[in-house]
């Protein structure tokens, strides 16, 4: 058996949960596009993504159905709780074709079911739900009435299961090892591509008990000028003295994500970066510590906000979000963010990326924490040092676990 | 500068290119959300296609303008060739919200600029253009007419410049070095994630000349019963002696691919799969021999088809596809595929992965090339046997070049 006892179970409730929630919302069917989604509920997993892909939940169906491409059907059957006839592929010729559509067989086999006059649910946001894709349901399926499902299922990924949160620190585990390698691997004259490399080893390798999984982005590399902007990747260039570093990454275990972001200096920093990583350090501690159930998103930003504003800092964008369960492009969920106006309770077990980065014109730092909510306040992931860490400076020593 | 005079001038005729089909299509302004597209027109390059961004394209003007996330502006600033003016991001508070959306800052932004009565091409099928982007843009721009603009851009960049290749090609070196680690990765005994992770690292070192991007699809690696499905990645489990193991990987230097499939066997391989890879090879080199300038797809794919057919073989799904410059989730480029129907005319500098994989109930088994198309034939972008690779057998020894 693909699964144990207590896996399969879990599934059995998230399928439940999901089917009480379509109800409330007038939902009949729902067709679930996201790939966090499809996982969440299936245990599908495969890089198909890139294809038109779907798991149906219908409310008078025991299970769900699988529809992908034919091909990557066989990779349901390995991957998947469901039952072999519930896993439905379409031919080869729907995939990027210019006269067919996978949403067309989608729109057959619902009809072919009876679900041509139901009620469906649509994750309209989804990234792999285009626009075309929507077109042509609508077009095939006129007598449906088509609801926007909104984060429906994203909604019941943010409380994990201690069995989820094990993942999690698993993956807390691995991104604090490569953080390590990080750290080794970046200093004046090295190439950013050869520190890349071997950062992205370590997320895969992962620790001597279990390997790691892919990011659901990767290893986020600002150097120099560029850490005035988030989101760059690395170059082939040599690293300089002087410079400072980004790094922004996540260890994934299982497709769970424990992400970690850290600011290197090589060589000695100016005194105004060294001033601004203590008070991202502080406003980070004093965020952390307002986290506890009851609290809501916006007084955890708030809390960041009045330390740093002391300071005269100002951030303009979101403190962080939900995270855990992910596939490319995004390792967030999508469903809280902590923000001003985001009245979003904490509750035991929601875990969340806090990344208090700022960007400056030339220069930037980020230095961030996943965390869970416990019974009582918050636990970080890893166990890494929150300094501004200066290449060739002894007193600054990561811990690692 | 950070683009050479040639590079500014690639860009000004991607442009006009751009424009004269816009002009022979009926739109007026064009809203390019495909990353890839975005790239190929202004340079910009960063992991920020996670939240919406776009490039407009409209006749009347003279640049494009980029639109995005506030804090990823400094990253389009510093990536792309267009004016600091022509950059413009949506506020934090438009990201991943319940009440905002992105779609109704560009909308304004459109209005603002006398563009809400156009003629707006949408590139409708794209990945990161969502049914809920689309609708949102419609409710807010209620007198524009738009068009499905489809794969307007994507066509452009199927016939590469002699620059392009030169990317193709040292992407071609690198999967050559990275498929050589998977070869000293993968033993009985070694972990799934550590073979994962050396490979990927040989992908992003690159060569000592030049350094690896991040390809748009990580290292699939379906091993033992797991061949039988493709795209399936890794785990922390051991290799098994005896066990098929399938490669399938791309190179990328400046986001340019050059896709590599082999098929590896741990130990003595079956006589079957011996045979089914002396097929597989004969099948591509024969398709290979029926590439050049003035053939379409489909008579590459019929060539594959007669050489395997006398062998009682017959594979359902394409061929190959045209692949080349492209962001995640997919190295492809979604014009033109090698299988039956495709009447797209082969000229010179296409490129394509053509990948003859054969998927059986227990196993499977893959061999690629990624090749261009010359003024008389084809020319493959790797050098690599292409003989099913037997782990210990000292006669197997790759040809690096």
């Amino acid at each position: 058996m693909l699964f144990s006892q207590d896996e399969y179970q879990a599934y059995q409730e998230r399928l439940l949960k999901t089917k009480r929630e379509m109800e409330k919302a007038g939902i009949e069917v729902l067709l679930i596009n996201n790939p966090s989604n499809m996982y969440y509920l299936t245990g599908y997993d495969a890089w198909s993504f890139y294809v038109e892909q779907m798991v149906i939940v219908a409310l008078k169906w025991e299970q769900p159905v699988w529809l992908g491409r034919q091909m990557d059907a066989a990779g349901a059957r390995m991957t998947t709780w469901i039952s072999h006839e519930n896993i439905i592929g379409y031919p080869d010729d729907y995939v990027q074709s210019l006269t067919k559509h996978p949403m067309m067989f989608a729109a057959d086999y619902l009809t072919e079911h009876g679900l041509d006059t139901a009620h469906v649910g649509l994750e309209m946001d989804a990234y792999f739900f285009s626009a075309y894709a929507y077109e042509t349901l609508k077009t095939h399926l006129p007598n449906v009435q088509f609801k926007h499902a909104g984060l429906l299922v994203n909604k019941l990924r943010m409380i994990k299961s201690d069995y989820e949160i094990e993942h999690m620190k698993k993956a807390g585990r691995i991104v604090e090892n490569a953080m390590y390698q990080a750290e080794q691997a970046i200093y004046p004259g090295a190439r950013q591509c050869d520190a890349a490399a071997q950062i992205y080893s370590g997320l895969i390798s992962g620790t001597p008990e279990y390997g790691g999984d892919y990011p659901a982005i990767v290893p986020m590399l600002p150097t120099g000028e560029r850490t005035a902007a988030p989101h760059l990747t690395w170059s082939d260039q040599p690293f300089k003295d002087g410079e400072l570093v980004i790094v922004e990454m996540a260890g994934c275990y299982k497709r769970y994500h424990a992400p970690l972001a850290r600011t290197l200096s090589l060589g000695k920093p100016n005194e105004r970066m060294v001033e601004l990583s203590k008070i991202v350090v502080e406003g980070l501690n004093e965020a952390l510590d307002a986290v506890k159930p009851g609290v809501t998103c916006a007084e955890v930003e708030a809390a960041w906000r009045k330390a740093t504003s002391r300071y005269g800092i100002e951030k303009e964008s979101r403190l962080g979000y939900s995270t855990g369960l992910s596939y490319p492009p995004d390792w967030g969920e999508h469903t809280a963010s902590l923000r001003p106006g985001d009245q979003t309770v904490l509750q035991p077990n929601m875990t969340f990326h806090m990344i208090p980065a700022l960007w400056f014109d030339y220069e930037g730092i980020e230095i961030s924490e996943t965390f869970r909510v416990t019974e009582t306040g918050h636990e970080v992931l890893s166990n890494y040092t929150r300094d501004l860490i200066i290449k060739g400076d002894l007193d600054v020593t990561p811990v690692i676990s």
